[in-house]
């Protein structure tokens, strides 16, 4: 018989849906399957050593501090270490504009949890990020995706969902996940003029933008709102900005923050003192001591270095032994790269076929709210070293030209 | 004029309160006064050596495991640890019963997340933990409160409290926060079989089981349960247990954990995969490497032994220099006392009057859904030293002998 604690979980429904990417991270465990499916940092790259120097500074100086309950705003030095950040990119703000939340995840749980009311409408790109998506559902929000090409979000379509009266737009300008496409310059701007022009807040996601392999680095959409308000690179308030720690040093730790108008930090801080009080002071601390002396500067070069090696191992791959009938794109950087099929193909069910063949990736259907990418798969290059890579996107392309002219 | 961000925000309402304690937790910024509002540990017996040391050794031994992402529901070396040691309290749990929560804090939310629909009966004892009230608020509970006398929930009371058709049952068994009582041994049982008899099930919230100064163990209701069902000891599954490394090791970590069913396990796990994907791999396996070689049973000697002292030196300063009009409990362990003064004196008003004098507590009424504890308050014994105690005592016991004769 269930107990009454199963019978209340059996019996409600609250719009959760058992996350696909976490199941296939399961699957990284087993030694044989060469992975594309995770999201995972090179563990080669992790700063180890800073790691070990700063615990112990921050154990030997400021002990009772690290282990002690905290703020649950984040700890200061580590708000204005992100305020000069911020600063840097020409946003001028605040560390009363900053919260530190317990990984980007939290970060998107909030934006739904104060946000969102059941029913309303998010407006995504198509794809978009699955977490989002997880996270939102929660709430039970509904999606207006919006089709995206090579430059990122179709403007004119962009507008057209606008007219729903959604109440955000959640969008990831650089490197996206899945498609790993970056937002251009003229779309940026015509975004934030649209947002403005319907009255509709942006949630600006930014896990990678330090991650670039080539070109130059594009404004975010949080400057260029400041800029079109006139506001000359002060916060504008119209753009809640969100990034974290996880790609620059370290996922295990949960380090991430948000941007937002005063008000919206104090709603946040509000909602995070009923979640988890604040995130661990040890690593707050212990990602200020690594990070204040200008290393992350210094080691993103070196992160860029070896996942740009990865990027261009993988397109060369798939150049060398996918068929012909397949595509992709070269993303100027973050973790992920877009391929597709042909569209008689669904990925979803290649992947089980992957599987059996020790390689997997994540199907283009975990990441969107219609049919579109019924053929499309995630394929990450971060994680595995070169010569796995290259083996694996092998094993993938030998694979599909079994499926395609069997 | 407000940014949509703001508009949106000031427009909802989602039935979360600010909390009363956080905003006493940044008066013990202020050195000059001495504050008993908290709940903090002591930070002398943070065991800093050993986490120096497990920090350096999971760094040096399992860096790439420590510092990568991992599985929702915990470390699985932690989750056997906590096994373990429910074991010795007689209920033989599996792995799979457990998951790691980034704090108690973020177990009762995720209580309120799954089980709680709005307009939902919570039974809590009268006053109960403000921290479950504030978690459970968001997700739009309502509450049957039972009252109390010096050995916990009045049974009578729950009786007629069950017959309301609450979703569940929220206690603190053991030196409860905040009114330091504990549970009697009858009413244990008691609960249990009035639990079973109305098949409501029960959340068992246990910080500070471990932080006994006097008198015996008592078994808990998930033990007890289990007995009443005949089970023997194996985990019977109408008591979700909860409690945390805050008290043992840290708070400052994050790090706690909740027993449960398998499937109501599963339902939490995806919850947590959308709220923060997982907690930081790094603080679980450091608290495990910390706790794996019996540690935690040593040290645990040494906060009784300190917390105990300043327990004592709290209520002599009490008994010498507060009005006899006062009472107060002498709690057996936790790091709470619950001091009452004449029905005439609001302890919220009072409030503004101790910050004058350089002294703090909390009013009871932040710990009531009723008006019952208007002439309480929480005194924390666990942080302040023995010397501070006396004199932050004496300032009270003299202020609230001026209300009193004036």
């Amino acid at each position: 018989m269930e107990t009454p604690w199963e019978y209340r979980y059996a019996h409600r429904v609250k719009g959760m849906k058992s996350s696909i990417i976490r199941e296939l991270l399961k699957l990284t465990q087993d030694p044989e399957i060469i992975s594309f499916g995770g999201g995972l940092p090179a563990p080669e790259v992790f700063p180890l050593e800073e790691f070990t120097k700063a615990t112990n500074t921050v154990l030997q100086n400021e002990g009772a501090l690290a282990l002690q309950y905290s703020a649950t705003e984040g700890y200061l030095p580590l708000r204005e270490m992100i305020t000069r950040h911020k600063s840097r990119y020409s946003v001028s703000i605040h560390p009363d504009n900053v919260l530190i939340t317990s990984g980007s995840q939290q970060a998107l749980d909030f934006m739904g949890r104060v946000f969102i009311n059941r029913g309303d409408y998010i407006v995504v790109e198509s794809p978009t990020y699955m977490g989002a998506l997880q996270a939102f559902n929660a709430y039970g929000a509904q999606y207006v995706p919006v089709p995206t090409d090579e430059n990122g979000m179709i403007v004119e379509e962009l507008e057209k969902a606008l007219r729903v009266g959604p109440k955000f737009i959640y969008i990831l300008p650089n490197f996206q996940n899945p498609s790993g496409v970056t937002l251009s310059l003229e779309r940026r701007q015509q975004i934030v003029e649209l947002a403005d022009k319907y009255g509709v807040p942006i949630v600006e996601d930014d896990p990678y933008g330090q991650l670039r392999y080539e070109g130059d680095h594009l404004p975010s959409l949080s400057y260029l709102d400041s800029v079109y308000r006139g506001d000359n690179g002060a916060y504008s308030g119209n753009v809640i900005y969100m990034s974290t720690f996880s790609k620059l040093l370290s996922p295990g730790i949960r380090m991430a923050w948000v941007i937002a108008p005063e008000k919206v930090i104090k709603k946040l801080v509000q909602t995070k003192q009923g979640a988890d009080l604040h995130s661990p002071t040890f690593n707050q601390m212990i990602v200020y001591e690594v990070g204040k002396g200008g290393f992350i500067d210094e080691h993103v070069k070196k992160i860029r270095q070896v996942y740009k090696e990865r990027r261009d191992v993988m397109v060369e791959t798939m150049e060398e032994t996918w068929p012909v009938e397949a595509s992709w794109n070269v993303p100027k950087g973050g973790m992920f790269l877009w391929g597709k099929v042909p569209q008689n193909i669904d990925t979803t069910i290649l992947l089980e076929k992957a599987i059996a063949k020790k390689v997997a990736y994540v199907p283009g259907m975990a990441f969107t709210v219609d049919e579109t990418c019924k053929n499309a798969m995630r394929l990450n290059f971060s994680y595995s070293s070169p010569d796995v890579i290259r083996e694996g996107m092998t094993r993938l392309g030998t694979m599909l030209k079994e499926e395609i002219y069997k």
